[in-house]
């Protein structure tokens, strides 16, 4: 039985799975959370206090994760080191990183380790909004608005240069002596296997990249700092290589560590949401894939590229090769429920749900469930985390109307998960209208396990069908196939990742399909939203980001 | 030692208060609580179940509110019976009732007491909605604007002649029985004093009568129903007393019954909200009394008739002789805090609350007090139910903008007082620029003594000092000075409520100052409070009105 591995970084731990290569079975899984989770308060090599926005890792956290959970699921699963043919990684993205000619983290060298910026700068570190703003405006003052274009507009400050150019702006120190910088992912794959790759994936939708054309030229990086004229070919590399390629074999070092044979092929890195996509089964143009949890993040490919309203990003061969690969997201979907669970649901409920030993999001859906579309009078925008897509604005807020003195905690919960529907309905509706088709989704992620209405309401919103991948792992599955085609069929793997997907992912039997009448009724409901959305979300009414100042103003 | 008996029929129970007419010294006050409350599920006499929107009351309550309260008070207070110089009562309206030629309601007739149309309908009675939309349409087809203008645009289903048609739409065979159709407060009276009155706050706030013109011509009533024609000569009267005026004296019969000695000068009716104006101290033009509880009532003083947006009304001598009185309201503001506290408070609070021996309200209000004005980043739509003054608009709904993962309950619970606030301002801005002064406001009912925050936001917001009123049972002691009025000088009494306010009515010492720093920031808030208002209002955006359509049709 030949077998590859998947192994999946996250947020707060990283998981390996490993699967049979024939069949996609899922043979034994371990999580490790990391020592260190996310450090956002302070240095743990000198206790300083990080200022606001900040949000670092360890890399040590990545190697532990290797040497656990590896040796873990192979002695669970009872499998052979020299049945493993293949690994892959996903990583979050852009969590990246300085590092030095060994390409060892500079946090590690004790001259830098006291250096906040000698360390992993994780995704959600939002402290170089000042660098994005700056490479927005740079961009569109010198022309380069072509290249905003491909990312619906404008960059995140959560991405690479932002994070670099901070480093450059705070810590020239640190940037003089990083040798690289680099995506955490890529630093992983380069630590098995020796070899530096930089994947297309994160450069594609992380670092302003494209297959056609490469990086933006050094006058734009000069425009931002002269220093900053070589970034690409000083601190990066302009050799990326494609999805699905192997990226190299695994070290004897590694090899030991990780309880695996030397010579095993690891695939390039890849972004965690982007392994979703053919586990979900999906490697053609016409079905989206929605990963739905805390937030959700939909992804589609298409033959050519195109412009959509307020997309994360489109990229050549990002997600597959062969593929433009498109994003968007919605920042705010798990959470709403999860904050409306927090501070709005009465003790009577929380009574309620003890005696009958549910949760409470058991017992809201439950009764929630019992309510027609548009019986509760109410509707949501929901921006309670801003807006990510199409309008890609974080300082929106939430909005509800429609109350009464009748209205019950059901409904309010009901009305958010409808508005989190209608968010995922303009974004299907702006790639559609865009020449880019979403006639069916495949969802996967946290959340279509636990409640079924929503589900239900999502089918209805869109008039889509919903099928459910079947992995609930589905990123680190997606890591394990694009592992056995590093691997490639002569060593027990794969070719493509179309042949991987046929054999190795599968949806479940259940679906959910939209109910004419519900969807009918929704339409009508999904036409007052878009045109709330439009009119607090296009400058007709700015109030949100009226009040939003004045709460930071009179928070200060 | 004179005294004089204020009696406050409300909705579910009446309260004597007995008061030393020389100093307005509260002596003793007792309730009695209404044996069948509030009938809006099944008739007493019958058991026969009553349509949606219906309200009664047994008129039986009333007498023995009568009989149990007035000895109460005189035990209590030690009081003689012919030290009692008058009695004044005030009366919840339109409260209506069908009686016989011997002033019996018709519902304690046997023949009638089955029918659900012989019992009294209470003000909140609201299935006359039919009968109010044909007198405002044929009001406005036959030219009779100008009579709905008093009203600020449409008469409600709450008032008499809606329900009073409801009778002969529904039950011709009622209103051909009953001798006469009578205000409940008028008809207590008659109880009282063997005479027929009619007060002229009830005719004219209620039953489109004004001192100059009378009621609407005959050829209204007929354009209504042939056999409506002569309404107010069958079964009403033209003979409209002037508050303050006295209605007649105790009858032998109805003084034994209460303790009292016949002769007692007895005041014409009034309706509850307006005697509280004079017991507010307010007996001149330039400020506003609120009576401030589940919903908010603002009565001003004018010199001449001016048009305001959306009040509900302005009476010559209405409140006042000798002044146009003005009045506006907000259907919900207790109402929206109680709302939100039974459905939208989490357990932990509730946990805390109970721990420190707090009610939830105060425990909002201490964690709400320490933001400061637009910390929040919220801002309400206080409409809940509907919008009284000055849009109109029973199906508008609530509205909410702002909320952030971060958002907590007291924030919530803070932007609802706010929104009441704003709602109030909305109100004082419409009298002000319609040449109504509003210099100062009174305030009183139940919650000034409550809530001390809210009462600081309130004199925030609309930049006035707010009084507060002496008395916690403003009516009662309103309705014992309009009682000494009606005894006169010469009986131990006042010759008019002017006199009788300076001596028994006061303010308390604290008073609540606007900020101006506070002041400042809340007009920037309001401004946006009245966008949102005008724009979900004024029919730029309907979603309200149509949600509230298809609610209704989901839930049939």
């Amino acid at each position: 039985m030949k077998c590859s591995l998947g192994i999946d970084f996250g947020t707060l731990s990283a998981r390996a799975l490993l699967v049979e290569v024939e069949t996609g079975r899922e043979l034994a899984s371990e999580v490790y959370e990391y020592a260190n989770g996310v450090i956002d308060d302070r240095l743990p090599s000198t206790g300083e206090k990080l200022p606001p926005d900040w949000a670092l890792q360890d890399p040590r956290d990545y190697l532990r994760a290797l040497e656990v959970t590896v040796p873990a699921v192979l002695k669970q699963a009872g499998v052979k080191p020299n049945d493993v043919v293949g690994i892959g990684i996903d990583f979050t993205s852009c969590t990246m990183l300085p590092i030095d000619k060994k390409g060892e983290p500079l946090c590690f060298d004790p001259k830098w380790a006291g250096n906040p910026h000698a360390w992993v700068k994780l995704w959600k570190h939002h402290a170089a909004q000042p660098e994005a703003n700056k490479i927005n405006q740079v961009a569109r003052e010198l022309g380069y608005e072509h290249i905003l274009m491909r990312y619906g507009g404008k960059i995140s400050s959560e991405w690479f240069f932002p994070k670099a150019l901070q480093i450059l702006d705070e810590a020239p120190e640190v940037y003089e002596a990083a040798d690289r910088l680099i995506e955490a992912g890529d630093w992983i794959v380069l630590q098995m296997t020796g070899v530096e790759t930089r994947n297309a994936c994160a450069a594609g939708y992380k670092a302003m990249w494209e297959k056609a054309t490469g990086f933006p030229p050094n006058e734009f990086f000069k425009a931002l700092d002269p220093r900053f004229e070589h970034v690409v070919d000083e601190k990066m590399s302009r050799n990326i290589s494609p999805i699905g390629s192997k990226a190299g074999e695994l070290t004897p070092q590694m090899a030991e560590k990780m309880g695996l044979v030397p010579g095993t092929a690891v695939a390039v890195a890849n972004i965690d949401a982007h392994v979703a996509v053919p586990a979900a089964t999906v490697t053609d143009v016409g079905t989206m894939v929605i990963i739905m949890g805390t937030s959700n993040c939909h992804m589609v490919l298409g033959r050519e590229p195109k412009i959509v309203e307020g997309m994360c990003g489109y990229v050549e061969d990002g997600i597959l090769p062969g593929f433009f690969g498109f994003e968007a997201g919605q920042s705010c979907v798990g959470d709403h429920f999860a904050w409306f669970v927090e501070n709005c649901v009465p003790g009577s409920y929380e009574k309620e749900a003890q005696e009958r030993g549910l949760s409470i999001h058991k017992l809201l859906e439950e009764k929630a469930s019992k309510l027609k579309p548009g019986q509760s009078g109410l509707i949501a925008l929901d921006w309670w985390n801003g807006n990510r897509s199409i309008l890609v604005d974080v300082d929106l807020t939430g909005m509800m109307l429609g109350m009464t003195l009748a209205t019950k905690p059901e409904e309010m919960y009901r009305a958010l998960i409808e508005a989190t529907a209608y968010g995922t309905n303009i974004i299907i509706d702006a790639f559609d209208s865009s020449g880019v088709a979403v006639n069916e989704i495949v969802a996967c992620g946290g959340l279509p396990d636990k409640n079924e209405m929503l589900m239900q309401i999502y089918a209805d919103v869109t008039n889509r069908e919903f099928k459910i991948a079947e992995s609930a792992q589905t990123c680190a599955l997606g890591s394990a196939m694009w592992g056995a085609v590093a691997a490639g069929k002569a060593r027990g793997g794969y070719d493509n990742i179309q042949e991987a997907a046929s054999k190795m992912a599968r949806v479940k039997d259940k679906s959910y399909k939209p109910n004419p009448e519900a969807h009918e009724m929704y339409a009508r409901l999904f036409a007052e939203y878009k045109t709330l959305h439009d009119y607090f979300g296009r400058g007709a009414n700015d109030v949100m980001k009226r009040l939003k100042a004045i709460k930071e103003a009179q928070h200060s």
